[in-house]
């Protein structure tokens, strides 16, 4: 696929926020207002870019993104919604939109104000950096700590028509539901309305973002955008028809793509783990327990030693608040079988086997509970020596 | 202090759990039946040990609690239970006392058969080991990942007597509220009626292990057991006299000294931190915000590299679910103000006299998140590399 979606440009330059030469500013542009929706951080401490993200989308409407990296703008008072505000309107008095329908994005260091002369002086040039083929530079231009940009796209038919997502996404720590990005952008030239777009945005993040984590932490800045242009066609999806089914799994897909490129790339991970539990009494008892095992310092490192114990996995699951009886409960790590009706089955052999499929890149970790019908997943990785290094030398 | 507490012997042996000849068996006995109560791992996978100890506790009296460490007897299934009560039924014959009030502790790996046979045939050894000066060679023989043995005590004033407490603790990963021990023994020469024990050792708890992390992992083994001989005068205590008010403060300090010490041994901890809230709407608010700042991996990260990162603490204030203005936030390390009404406020001087706070082994992070009367507090530690390089290879 091409990278591309009908009706935007993205850009990437750098913009005087990080040091030396790096890409630090992006902007994704639609060719007239789309419809637009977001989700965003539930923590109390929420920076400004969010604020104003959230007020301005409720128009439903948005026609440019403008992103920073390398800083928050998060913690900085009434100061850094000015900068945000005197940002987002330099933008669309370059673009020359209203600036009712520009919205900002930071993501970096907490606390510290915004270069904001340096970015209003690098507007003109981000501007006329914009281009269909713009999206790795955007990708790239978003990064933090990441290792690398992150994108992922889609396709869905909507009669004879194929519509595109686009997603781009920044994150490796910090990441855990109620918002899981840090921040995550979809285009798409699918034609919805905003109330549907809104309430396929946030089934879609319910079965993605919000089943990821890497170390339980929730950002001031969490935000996940998605822009419809329309551009493909001109009957817009309900979301109960066939293409909207359709184009709801496609999302999914592009922003569980995201997610999981996130927590892969979790600081210093070298796992990517899925956590599948079935047989608990309800769907939500299911997602619980799963959460808690991939939340588990003690698991986490498990999987950072390659070492299938069982018991921390099983230990976590039994302080989830979730109801089961652990008589019932059986487990694969991948496709080994080493715990079965609540007794531990593991061989030297099958250990061996457990501990080299541990080894891999991606696997899954199985739980079976009991005989209920509930069903959920949540994905995690390791944590080890390099999340230790890059956290706790981050700022200095 | 002595470490002797009138009417208890202890004992610590090498049982054949361990390799080699570490102590590995530990007795505590007492000349007659001791009032005895119990707090419980709420996890809800439970250790046979602890099954069996809450149900024999009902009846209010113990005098006997046999423990090893090395081996959980944790998901043994019905064999756990098998070798549990025939160890206590070994134990109750040489000590000549009814099974009934023998109770079984464990700690160790999980998922393993206990080595029954070894231990039954070590235990007339332990039995002659028991004296009132025994209880350093008690502590040692219950430690795990332990860096040394754990004992608090303290003493109140009952009438014109002298009553003692004498606290043993082990412990050092898997600590978090709903229990935060691993395993904890207090013994007290203090007469109190069994009603009047389980109500003061509850608030005791919440204010003490239910206060401390290292890793948010709650185990299948955490206990505490308190048994009081009354051989230090009569008349029981009753909780609303001013005796029993400085009872459950005594039992609060040898808790609290106790779980202090616990996560100050946090597997490769180098840091114990109070986190102290202040302002909240009520205590139970502020009780959450600290434990939420306790808990967050990038605090605890932060906390080793001795980084003043006040944005990481404020973020996981802003994600713990309690309601505060962050705009009416400040913030102190030690003394130092780094962050004051919702601003940063840290010069390079100050930056500095905070990093320098945070070398120390022990110093406080407090709160002020508003203007209300709730305050809470939460023990932690930093989240090293000796962490995980103690956990990514734990079992093998």
């Amino acid at each position: 696929m091409s990278g591309r979606v009908k009706g935007f440009c993205f850009a990437g330059v750098h913009g005087g926020v990080k040091a030396g030469d790096a890409l630090d500013l992006g902007l994704i542009f639609a060719e007239g207002p789309a419809v637009a929706s977001g989700v965003f951080t539930r923590n109390r401490v929420r920076a400004a870019p969010v604020v104003i993200s959230e007020r301005r989308l409720r128009s439903g409407l948005c026609q440019a993104i403008l992103v920073n990296s390398g800083n928050a703008n998060a913690c900085t008072g009434k100061q850094g919604q000015r900068s945000a505000l005197a940002l987002t309107r330099a933008a669309a008095a370059s673009l020359r939109v209203p600036s009712s329908l520009v919205v900002p994005a930071s993501t970096g260091v907490i606390g510290v104000q915004l270069p904001r002369e340096n970015i209003e002086a690098a507007i003109p040039k981000l501007v006329a950096d914009l281009s269909e083929a713009g999206a790795t530079r955007f990708a790239r231009a978003i990064m933090t700590t990441d290792r690398g940009p992150k994108v992922a796209q889609a396709e869905v038919k909507v009669g004879r028509t194929t519509c595109r997502l686009l997603g781009i996404a920044k994150g490796a720590g910090m990441i855990h539901p109620n918002m899981a990005t840090t921040l995550a952008f979809v285009t798409t030239d699918a034609p919805l309305k905003q109330a549907t777009l809104s309430k396929l945005l946030r089934q879609a993040t319910e079965l993605s973002f919000n089943r990821a984590t890497v170390d339980g932490d929730t950002s001031t800045n969490d935000s996940i955008y998605v822009l419809a242009s329309g551009a493909a066609t001109n009957r817009p999806l309900e979301d109960k028809s066939a293409a909207g089914r359709r184009f709801v799994a496609a999302l999914t897909e592009v922003l569980e793509s995201l997610a999981k490129k996130i927590v892969a790339d979790g600081e210093g991970a070298e796992h990517l783990v899925r956590i599948e539990v079935r047989g608990a009494r309800t769907d939500a008892d299911a997602v619980q327990i799963a959460r808690t095992i991939a939340g588990s310092q003690l698991v986490k490192t498990a999987l950072h030693g390659c070492d299938p114990n069982w018991g921390r996995i099983l230990a976590a699951a039994g302080r989830s608040g979730a109801r089961f009886n652990p008589d019932h409960v059986s487990m694969k790590i991948g496709e080994v079988l080493i715990f079965e009706e609540g007794t531990a089955v593991m061989t030297a052999k099958t250990e061996a086997k457990a501990a080299a499929t541990m080894k891999r890149p991606e696997f899954e970790i199985a739980l079976t509970v009991g005989r209920g019908r509930g069903l959920g997943h949540y994905w995690t990785c390791d944590l080890g020596h390099e999340y230790v290094r890059i956290n706790a030398d981050y700022r200095t």
